[in-house]
């Protein structure tokens, strides 16, 4: 029986106890979260970034973990903090997700569309391919513990899934290239919702095995689950953008009201795609990017500042929370630490397969690439460098350890918590020195984001005359793709834009016409 | 085993269904929730109060229930809206108690401060003494449902908690007298801690009625329940005031970490109550009240604006949502219908015990203030009139389903549910009717809030002159009582405001000195 089963009727006990049970369990979460924030700010305001907060945060779950550990607290009160896939699921990682689509910036993230797609997509499917075949020719070796080959997929999918939090709040901080920046929080992004995917198709293939379907099945239903969900929040995302268009809701007293609404929609497009058996993460990313491209302009001004600190606000605290969560459960769950070749070995296929990855997704974009946009050697390092696991990874191995007989989904959550925890601690903590050792840092610094990201703009119109010289098929293909994201710029300018937003009206507020005016700058600097 | 016991690791079965349930059932709700808003806000448009916002919230839940009662929902979606106490207690609850500390206006409020307290923790006594007596002698009688005279009690204490939500939306609306706003909203508000507590304490009388505990010892332990917690929640106050006025975090780039600060010290208050056996709501209402007085004037400017904002919003969702899910579980639940005379002498007995709080108190009252400071004869009927009873006495006589034995748990949730229903569409639908029919509406149109509060206000220093001849020993009590609040603000003034806040810094910005120059105009008011 599937359900949020907070003190069932039939565990009558002392309701009173158990209510201070969780009071004190909650307590001790909120504390934690309230020192995570605090040591986060005071590392931050000294600037070491050798112990980033993600990084903070799980060694402070880690040790408050071991410390209930190693005393006897009760049942009642552990039972609280276990990490439960679930509540992940629904209630943590919707806000995280669509923050990340609702902070992206629109402007490099979309001039840099098709090579995020083919570093999120195609990258993670080589990423995934490359780890599940290295660790099954590693059992069939002896190197390590024997899975069977769908269960190495399984695993190579969750293990290929990035984790965006740490790593960008570094480059941030050090202000690099907006270029680089765009690329690795792309793909970090949107490789969460395809190793779920991956991990999901993986899943299903392994309990249909005997129904023997074919390869050719698997994919389509994959892109089913791909475009469906991206779909869902692509329309989930344009039904909120009108409906505050019509609604008239930006006057000033229905502030509460359509703060209320649009805080709903999310969420809306989360559960939609979770109903219809889809994923609720790529209905959410799409949601996010959506409602900020249009649906946002369309709020009242106080709306727009509230809205925008509001999504922040939970995603930082969900954020926070999972390190923390993430950090106590990995003290608190009882690992089986007799394969640690398994560990060591993984550890190596995921550096390999991540090489793969990128290094191949970015020769493919460079084909394409006119030559003062091609991907330079030390981005392709950083992001080699940059791909550290984290609670997506973390979540969706728990999963597995109900998903997959004993010892297997064993042996893959203690191989994911250890890459887990050496990634985030390690690679977070070196990212700043990596970016600095690669000299990628700096670039932000001396011209604000908008302006070094303008200076290289506007580069597409040259790109397809400039390089069709050496066209392979192969090349063209790929310039297709290339122009298809080019000629959605200039969809969403004539007619997405005026559609689903209120540029168009005069009959509006003079914010209004301040909101028109700055988008019109904006549309001047394309031409 | 008390846990947020979601997805179990048992329940194998296939968790993409399960999954898949989770979906559907919290799309209905945000479905329900979204429709709500929208419902509402046309209802209020088009100034129809005779279907408040609460009230279209129950029906809609009430409608979505018995529709899905009749068709043939899965149960795995189903269970997705059972009313769980301990979700409404640990996570709706909280944002609605505290945004009603938080939303108070400290001057109408603390100069009725004497008056609050005699009808919150006095007059709800005596409403719950009152009810419990008569549902006995009804029992003993045989007009009634028999219940033991503990449960009486505890049935007493659960339907005296009255609801603040719906009424005082329409005394917004219709801009009432702020005095009577004062009133009712303070009286709303501590009386449901003062329910709870009740409730509580009875309830362990229930369970120790074989220790034999005396009188006393029932009083003593009350009295150690609300001082209790209520010095928690003044404690957190205050210390949440120190750490911002001390910390230095207002300023610009720290607003996030201020805000996620801030948040989640009421529930940390609530959490910290509850962990030592407490009273989470009366603890967080005063942390509330005190945060809003100190802590809220030591952030920057747009912290202000965005955590009042926030916590509107967090409250108005989890209202509306108490409403639907309440409407939907009255729709779903198995109730017992045979004692229909059970909840016709109950409603009736109610009525009565509300006369005998509001008149009684407002007797006591009227004994010690000036003859132009009375409560007049239409307040104590409008306030008679405006008790109607929500989530708090719904949510306390779920809990009583697991406390006492079947038969007598069942009686009293049906009876509670009825009266719920009843008094929310019946009373809150003609509220509006009501105050104009008392005519107490528009005294606030004439003149706003502020002013028509600073007319009557600086009444305190008369009163003791003017009044003391008829002093018997009783009614010199009672005026210590109420010189004590006079002088506590005394006390606010001159030492607490300057401790706790920024005011005393000539250290800060220009908007600080905005802030101490508004305290100080506001000081010279009272002077």
């Amino acid at each position: 029986m599937e359900q949020l089963q907070i003190s069932p009727a039939d565990s009558m006990g002392s309701p009173g106890k158990e209510q201070r049970a969780a009071g004190v369990g909650i307590l001790l979460q909120i504390m934690m979260l309230v020192l995570s924030f605090v040591l986060g700010h005071v590392l931050r305001r000294h600037r070491i970034y050798y112990l980033p907060e993600a990084s903070a945060s799980l060694l402070i779950g880690l040790i408050v973990g071991g410390l209930a550990n190693i005393s006897n607290t009760e049942n009642s009160i552990r039972s609280w903090f276990n990490f439960h896939e679930e509540f992940f699921f629904l209630f943590l990682l919707p806000p995280i997700i669509f923050q990340s689509g609702f902070s992206m910036q629109p402007k490099p993230f979309f001039s840099n569309f098709g090579a995020i797609v083919t570093f999120a997509i195609f990258g993670t499917f080589v990423a995934s391919v490359v780890t599940g075949v290295l660790v099954y020719l590693g059992g069939v070796t002896y190197l390590m513990y024997k899975l069977p080959f769908v269960e190495c997929l399984m695993f190579g999918a969750l293990i290929s899934a990035t984790d965006p939090v740490t790593v960008l709040s570094i480059f941030q901080e050090l202000g690099t290239d907006v270029n680089l920046y765009a690329l690795v929080f792309g793909e970090s992004v949107l490789n969460d919702a395809m190793a779920i995917s991956l991990y999901r198709t993986m899943s299903l293939v392994r309990s249909n095995m005997s129904s023997g379907q074919n390869f050719l099945m698997i994919v389509v239903r994959f892109l089913e689950t791909f475009v469906g969900s991206m779909s869902a929040g692509v329309g989930v995302g344009f039904t909120s953008a009108l409906l505050f268009k019509y609604a008239g809701l930006d006057i000033d007293n229905l502030h509460n009201l359509e703060c209320c609404l649009f805080v709903l929609f999310p969420y809306f497009s989360y559960m939609l795609a979770e109903g219809f058996g889809l994923s609720g993460i790529v209905s959410i990313l799409f949601t996010g990017i959506v409602m900020k491209h249009y649906t946002f302009s369309n709020l009242s001004d106080n709306s727009q500042k509230f809205t925008a600190a509001f999504f922040h606000l939970i995603s930082s605290l969900a954020e926070t929370f999972v390190f923390i969560y993430m950090g106590f459960d990995i003290a608190m769950e009882k690992h089986s630490w007799s394969h640690m070749g398994f560990v060591f070995f993984s550890i190596l296929f995921i550096g390999i397969a991540r090489a793969a990855n990128v290094f191949s997704c970015a020769y493919l974009v460079n084909l394409v690439r006119p030559s003062h946009r091609k991907i330079p050697m030390k981005h392709q390092k950083a992001l080699w460098y940059s791909g550290l696991r984290g609670a997506m990874a973390f979540a969706l191995a728990l999963q597995s350890v109900h998903d997959l007989p004993e010892g297997h989904g064993q042996t893959i959550f203690t191989a994911t918590t250890a890459i887990v925890v050496l990634t985030v601690l390690l690679i977070g903590g070196s990212t700043g020195t990596m970016l600095e050792a690669l000299q990628v840092v700096g670039d932000g610094h001396d011209a604000p984001l908008g302006e070094s990201f303008e200076a290289n703009s506007g580069y597409r119109a040259p790109s397809y005359e400039g390089e069709s010289s050496s066209g392979s098929r192969f090349k063209m293909k790929l310039k297709e793709f290339h122009k298809s994201t080019a000629s959605f710029t200039a969809l969403d300018r004539n007619y997405l834009t005026p559609f689903f937003t209120t540029q168009n009206g005069d009959d509006e507020d003079e914010h209004d016409e301040l909101l028109g005016d700055s988008r019109r700058g904006v549309l001047r600097g394309h031409d």
